[in-house]
């Protein structure tokens, strides 16, 4: 039984074979788990992720169970442990949970039976989004090592930037970073926005999370685009072969011009399909290895 | 790939098909569409139309997502055409959409490689409404042609009203309309309900859609039923064939007698019965033409 | 068709055989429904019943549509009545439903031609809670007659207890009763709980339900757990057979110590785990006598 809580925990072996068995799921490679059901426990919002989620389960032929946190016990006080206990209790094959606390999981892990798959944890991780991060710069230029991406935006509060920082630099990317001065995070380097664009093989944007900030920033939505976002201009200034990304939802016009969404450069809905073939070699080496 | 968003786009001939083809589900015809999947997303509550869709689906071997809004990343603010996208970009076959918005499809057709089937816009349209009421009076009466049809209420804010009335003239039936002053739609003529229940083939019913009036209308529930609704009285009036129909959810004692719900003129039940065969009919015609 | 809305509808007979399925089902007994849906109509929250009753569904090849109230005709007004023959219309083999309502079902009973299955009616009855309390029992000692048992806590708010309390005694168990006095029902006799503990082969604890309480008990949480629940000091004085059980979700802290929800005595998770079995059971009652 193998979780997948953060990538830290993950070598680079393991990484490039998760890699590699999500791209022979995306040629066609096809695996069966009969009589197998996953419960998808999602307590904050998602569509993505869940949905990739289920989707890969269906290929999988696992059945899948969605809990509904305001329809659920979690409303008459039921702790995160006991509810994933009942669901392992009642015999799902594993879980998939998405969580506001960071490190969730270090309740769960090593008193179940049953894996536990990461979802995103608050300002945490985001393991599975990092992944298809990975699966589609791969594609693109047929390797990792070596390439320039920059990551900006709300670095502070944005899971998927850390671990994609993390796992980046460990494979041997040149990772750049740019953020306005209230959403950084002391523990990195920051280049300025202006001269990054030119030089890098991937601009990840992030989403400008409102809901997960205090006070909005001291910016308009058109100050914010021109000094942190991906206007035309910058766009302009990309080397021919750069893409742009960005683990959605967007605020478009925010930190991406609405027209760039789906500009030649961009992986955006790329990125997304291949999440259900990452997540399908997410949920085989859990089964696997059980 | 078949869109359907309004019946205002299907020829008679297109329509007619499309009977034929529920009546042949009803009868028992089989077909499977292995490995497909569908999306449910509806924006606005539901119980007949997204669960027959999920039927439909279920009967035609076609697996269901169902988006819950309130989970999903429309609370970070997604919009509807970035949500669509996502669902085609993790590989759904099809989607079916309820918004509050009229005619949402318009930012939809032609940017999508996957149909999409129209549960409900607003005030605008519910074509697979329409057609399991044209089913359930074509399967009463052999033929729609010439029929006399009373539609009686809530004109001006029912979607099933504004289809029905388009696609039954155009069928050639003869469509008497009936509403209190503050629920007329200008664009049509109407009679006195008084003098319509004898004469009709079909009295079709519509809801109070209480939760879409600024205000409520200066009637008590009585007098509501007594003018604008069917009453005992009315329905002795009814000719001995005719049949009364209503799209449902009803308001017991509002637009119809409590007690005539399960009458022997009712055929409430039998037009949800044959949503399941017409959705069926809907969805072949969207994978079949892809 | 067979509902089961009630146990006390049920002789002994019938729930030793339904027992008895339960268990073959546990040793592996398969059994298939194809081209079976069944709907679940949770109007109450629920994590263990709806989605032990999913997963029963699973195990025996049937579909399960879920309805979310909150994005159902419910909120346009629709009654439970009207929901439920929505459902016979669109063609669903059963129902479970969970309401607010004491004896809900009993406007259902007789007008469908489906089997409703009760998932808990407000303060009044939990059926297949019941029975997965009675085979987790029967599995531990062998027997269910001449067995002691414990209910404590809130008795009057609790549809398990009732239930419970009912259907062992007419099965031959003694069962003794402990209640804080603002949660006591007057159709029962109580004891001291500080007696109970030490001669029981079963303690089974209830959940405080802050939610239906209109006010507080007059109790610290600390005060609870000594005067009417379970903590290491009543652990101790327990037999060396005796077991705990609990229907969860469970107060960790009021009604029992957090330590000793998976102590050795504790049968907690296994309950949850024979739900599952004895859902399959009523299921397959339900479809066999159509």
């Amino acid at each position: 039984m193998k979780n997948l809580t953060t990538l830290k925990e993950l070598d680079l072996e393991e990484i490039t074979h998760l890699l590699d068995r999500a791209e022979a799921f995306k040629q066609g490679e096809k695996k069966s788990y009969a009589n197998c059901v996953f419960a998808n426990l999602f307590f904050e919002p998602s569509t993505r992720t869940q949905n990739s989620f289920i989707m890969a389960q269906k290929k999988l032929g696992i059945q899948d169970i969605n809990l509904n946190p305001e329809a659920s016990s979690i409303k008459k006080g039921e702790t995160l442990y006991d509810t994933v206990k009942t669901f392992e209790a009642i015999g799902v094959s594993g879980v998939v949970i998405r969580a506001s606390e960071v490190r969730y999981y270090e309740e769960l892990v090593g008193k179940l039976n049953i894996p536990v798959l990461n979802g995103g944890d608050g300002a945490g991780d985001h393991p599975t989004q990092s992944l298809l991060d990975l699966m589609t710069i791969r594609e693109e230029f047929g390797r990792l090592e070596g390439l320039k991406v920059l990551i900006l935006g709300d670095i502070r509060f944005s899971r998927v930037a850390k671990t994609n920082i993390e796992v980046m630099r460990r494979l041997g990317m040149e990772v750049f970073i740019c953020a306005p001065e209230p959403l950084k995070d002391p523990a990195y380097d920051y280049i300025d926005c202006n001269e990054a664009f030119a030089k890098v093989d991937v601009a990840m944007l992030l989403r400008v999370q409102h809901e997960r900030h205090e006070h909005r920033m001291n910016m308009t939505q058109e100050e914010y685009l021109t000094s942190y976002g991906l206007n035309k201009t910058r766009y302009a200034e990309m080397q021919e072969h750069a893409i742009i990304m960005h683990p959605a939802p967007f605020n478009r016009g925010w930190e991406i011009d609405g027209d760039l969404v789906e500009s030649p450069k961009s992986r955006i809905f790329k990125q997304m399909e291949n999440g259900v073939y990452v997540r399908m070699a997410v949920i085989e080496r859990a089964l696997d290895h059980a």
